[in-house]
């Protein structure tokens, strides 16, 4: 059986790493799942002047201080992606590809997407769209998949799909060097729209068009609700009260994904929230038993 | 007539520092009221290891940081205490004895005051005396803490600090039932007095005593209703909604006035949301008129 942590953080943004650290103090043992780099968010920012007590940094030099802090703390990031997360009763499973971890609380920290999505896609969603390469791949042996890519580890599901399909196109939406496999055919144009039937047939690009089979989006983060089924949205954020509780016991959310302003601070401030309410929600259900 | 400011801050902690360089960013006209120490909750603590970004810093490194924050951006802190807060319609009236000042929104950021102090209290603040157990518990490895506990609450602090105390004694200011751990101790009498040298010593009972390394006080907080003449209070604590904007339009409120957990990131946090709704009822109200 799988080791069955008290509390599984998932994302390495501001909210995240703030909840990591509450939630260690507080003699928790948690695991965190994201990003080395923490969070493409804050290696974007050019300046940023509203973090109180740290003035003026570029978003490098923010990232750099954060890391730094979890790192003296002992706080390591699982470098991966959670596909799916299933409330369990009294603990919740985290699915990564074929893995599985175990948790009694989690913490949504997956902040938000602000690119929206294709033309046609969430109308083909589940008709040949999907967001998780790995865990869909089987529904493609020896069919056309097209991946889009938006990250590194992208490459990863890329290579995974190619293992089984009859033939995969790899769209990139970064730069960067691409570890593909040799069957994997990179496309340089940009994705402008989904078509079909019943099913999707193919993608439209600026250039040219790929007669396929399947579509996987694979961006930063995936919708809440595509990542906890059943979880309650709200003007498309996670429902959150003021101790950062979701609809579901035990599942505390932090960060962009419960809402405006979508800023770093916000951020931290509702990560430490949400720890000290998993820690509480933890240690009654020892209690309980 | 006195100058209409766009946005009036209460307090100079955490929450309403971040509130002012938010609100200062966004090219709004703030004055900001409070302590040219900042906070004296800043100044008295020991060490700070959840602040992200600024590890293991004293309080008051962590205060100077702060102070340094707002000094390069420009925003001074008028030295004063606001007695009353008057909602006049469009305009609030801030009132410093026989002073007045107007602005058109305002932000609560008082921290949270304690009633009738025990004698001792404020002189050991920091150097032994606390108000959350299960932040500074780590500093009381192995040693004796005495924690007086004004409600149920108090007690799932109390069984935490036994954990990694080497004793634990629970005062109990309320009747009911205490469900406390084996291991900790409780003493049925009333405290009288904190007494020390450098640190606390121990505490006086009204019969007896107890040699103590650290005591907690963990009360209920007192609501800032008399600040603020008719704002809603829930539990002791500003009512807010998730912008921060409390039962009267306009008022806003941010930090440990709000609610638990009292902490830095939290307050911060708030702060910034309260500021950025602020900014816009503030906008608002121009296009209204
Ligand atoms: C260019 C730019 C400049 C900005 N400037 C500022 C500024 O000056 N001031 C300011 O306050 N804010 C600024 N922001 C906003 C700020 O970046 C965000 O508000 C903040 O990063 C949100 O933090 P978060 O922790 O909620 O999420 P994020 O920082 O977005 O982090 C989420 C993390 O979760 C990971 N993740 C998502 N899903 C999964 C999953 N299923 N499994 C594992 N990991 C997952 C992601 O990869 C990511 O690492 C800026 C944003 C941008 C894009
Ligand atoms: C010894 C100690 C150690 C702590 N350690 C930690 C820790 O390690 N980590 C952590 O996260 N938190 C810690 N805390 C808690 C933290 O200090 C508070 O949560 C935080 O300071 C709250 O910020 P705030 O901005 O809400 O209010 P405060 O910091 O309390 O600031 C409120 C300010 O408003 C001013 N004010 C109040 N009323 C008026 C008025 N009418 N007019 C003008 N000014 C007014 C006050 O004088 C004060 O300056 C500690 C607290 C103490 C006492």
């Amino acid at each position: 059986m799988s080791e069955r942590y008290d509390i599984a953080i998932i994302g390495t943004g501001p909210a995240g790493l703030e909840a990591a650290i509450n939630a260690k103090i507080r003699n928790k043992n948690i695991v965190i799942f994201g990003n080395k780099d923490l969070s493409p968010k804050l290696t974007k920012a050019a300046k940023v002047n509203n973090y109180l007590g740290l003035y003026n940094l570029t978003g490098t030099e923010l990232k750099n201080k954060f890391a730094d802090h979890i790192k003296d703390m002992g706080v390591k990031i699982v470098n991966e992606k959670i596909n799916n997360v299933y409330a369990m009763g009294d603990y919740f499973a985290l699915m990564v590809n074929e893995k599985v971890y175990e948790a009694k609380a989690i913490i949504l920290a997956t902040g938000i997407e602000y690119t929206k999505p294709l033309i046609g896609e969430e109308e083909f969603l589940g008709k040949g769209v999907g967001y998780c390469a790995t865990c869909d791949a089987p529904l493609y042996k020896g069919k056309t998949v097209v991946i889009v890519g938006y990250n590194k580890e992208s490459v990863e599901e890329a290579n995974y799909v190619s293992e089984l399909s009859g033939k995969t196109y790899y769209i990139p939406m970064y730069k960067g060097e691409y570890n593909l496999n040799e069957n994997v055919e990179i496309i340089n144009n940009k994705p402008l729209k989904i078509v079909g039937d019943d099913v999707v047939t193919k993608m439209i690009l600026d250039q040219g068009e790929i007669a396929t089979d399947g579509i996987f989006m694979l961006r930063d983060s995936v919708s809440p609700s595509q990542l906890v089924p059943g979880i309650e949205i709200e003007n498309g954020h996670i429902k959150v009260d003021r101790d950062m509780k979701t609809s579901i016991d035990g599942c505390y959310a932090a960060g962009d994904c419960t809402g405006t302003p979508y800023q770093y601070m916000k951020s931290a401030g509702e990560g430490l929230v949400a720890a000290l309410s998993a820690v509480s929600y933890v240690d009654k259900l020892h209690v309980n038993k």
